[in-house]
């Protein structure tokens, strides 16, 4: 089966990663797909950066994940499109499952698509792009919870 | 009873008539009160249009049904004048709960106006005013969501 | 409309009056129904002694509250014979809601009997029957939490 | 991929049926695993009865479901033993996610097994089976929410 | 030990001093440190305004509660800077313990500091600074739930 | 401050440990509290075995822990008696703080007992008693969970 882990990625973190690396070890081609919208106001990094920093984090780490864009438009729509059945979302806590089955049920209702939840390493139930951004540009040392490139760019931020 | 049902309605859908249908079999009249604010930026359709589509929606649905305004001012307050004992709120998860719970209390500590809860229908719970706008905003299909007449209006902001 | 309070009331605390009395503001008759299965093991307090302790603790506090038994058979059924077309449920937390919902749903596809929720004062919230008669007979004094004739059975199984 | 769906399915219901037919959707193999205890108390049907349940109830749906049993013991050494990288758990609410939380890290911490949850039809997010016996003992009609096969068995428990 | 209240309090209110009491009385000191961000939008009060309530709420209730400043940087870095080895948050729903918890993981990473939770008095459980801002605005009457001083500058914003 | 960590610790896991560990570098003094009830059915382990195991696993580990036993009777009663003004509850999930809130508010009410809350490791928040004696007893590998002296007699027990 092929899945799609949908985000904005701005930047992509240890956590992220994490979800990565066990859908690639279950399904047979894991889609990481920047999910952003052009009319809207740009993030932390650019969409060229954010997949820059992916590449780099995942290079070498599995064969079976391959990025994308889904600049704009519905997810459901792109699922269609690449014929991915189902997407992955991570879960960490039950408030977590309650904001996602709103837009899981959406999805069902609008293509079929189904919506399949994976919990991370408890360890880094903490590791959210938001945070992360808030951390480092307050001085914090980030560097064990993103990929060693994420790293190198938050620091150039802060400084 | 009298009892009061508040929302911004922008736009309203099924799931808010599923509650306001619920609520006119078991109390005597249901005050479907538009609350805005009109300090604060306008949302995606007007009052007169929020209006003319509850109108459309609930017309020869329920003779005890009425719609009202709430232009500013505290919700206790027009319940107080307008002799409504208590509001009553859609539920759709525990989080919703925790919530609401918060302006309940404050509700009964300002006026004594108390608040019920209602479990909408468990298919609708993921039809919400700002994920319709968003998906319809995307070119999906949302017109098993919403009444036909906002599918319309819908449609032509999308196109 | 009549509403039912359906509960095992074992024995009623002074949380199960609030919402009593509550409900006896905004409704026009509220059923005090004491649920038991007499196939189960006994309670604490028998059947005639929990309509003793309802009965003297609503006397003379509201003209429209009404004590009845459902000895076994679905609430559902109960609430279709005696015309009420819905429940009463308290609730203190997002988790209470979760598992209301479930019998709520089971209610509605059995005979459309709906469930309205209602949050007691947030003072009591640690007042449940399970909790009284735990403190009680470990010596704490819980005569606060209930009616007085409660007090003072519950005293009397301490000692 | 081998994925298991373990329970004690007593007995199987429409939840299950739907949760079991999604996974076959995705998934290259269902294995709907029986789990018991042959020292715990017996439940309502014995093994060889929600076996026969479960084949009825699938016979023909999907050619990747395969019913199968785990007579105590660890649920993960037998998903090592039959090479199946992860389980599949229904969710309905936030509540059922921080439990299943639990055995999940406890899995995944043994042998490394996963865990993917899955939402059910939320208009079924009420049929558990203990709910099902429970609602039929008390003479409740639950034909339209158990297989045909399970609804005669029950009507004939509750006669 | 010495714990740190960390918070906007734009203003403090009711159950902003019910939790640093409650604290007072178990920690040998507690430091109400006001963290806010020079580079952000400014709140409804001042800085110097927002210490000016804490100190005429505070004065003569408790010798071991001090005021202090973080203007910008990581709370952790302050913790450790002032050798105060937790910080204490009030909880009033499992909801917020779950948004809390990412903050408490992130900063026990960055530098051990710990996080005690501390539940405030149930009937204060709607009194957020938020919510009283909003009511008094809306010509609601808040002087209950925040010190009369605060009260006074609320119906002063409010005329 | 003198806080009481209470427990039926049948047996003593690592997640015990930890928060045992966490609340003693905070506090002056830290009470194990072994709470049971003589007419209720045994645990696992006797009162004299859990106290070695609880020996065991912290002798030399922190000069500030004290064991204790209490047999029966009102924990809130307990700790007035030995002038402790709280307890300390580690917390794993937002249902768990609504489980434990409800005793928090009687344990206020009938002494003015205190709670604070703890967050353990999150990579141990799947290790309870219950579910490490389940899995030694099916015969999985629980030695990384408890403290060594519990692996080796849950071996026992599970051979």
């Amino acid at each position: 089966m092929r899945v799609v882990c949908p985000g904005s990625y701005d930047p992509v973190t240890n956590g992220h990663v994490d979800v990565f690396l066990r859908a690639a070890r279950l399904f047979d081609e894991v889609i990481v797909a920047v999910v952003h919208n052009p009319s809207k106001p740009a993030g932390m990094f650019t969409i060229p950066e954010r997949f820059a920093f992916l590449e780099e984090a995942l290079q070498d780490r599995a064969a079976n994940i391959r990025l994308d864009e889904v600049p704009g438009g519905l997810l459901a729509d792109y699922c269609r499109r690449i014929e991915a059945p189902a997407v992955i979302k991570g879960l960490r806590s039950g408030t977590d499952y309650e904001y996602e089955r709103r837009m899981e049920m959406m999805n069902r209702h609008l293509t079929g698509l189904e919506t399949l939840y994976i919990s991370g390493d408890a360890a880094l139930a903490h590791v959210s792009s938001s945070l992360v951004k808030e951390v480092a540009v307050n001085g914090g040392d980030v560097s064990a919870l993103v990929p060693p490139v994420v790293a190198r760019a938050l620091a150039a931020k802060a400084s």
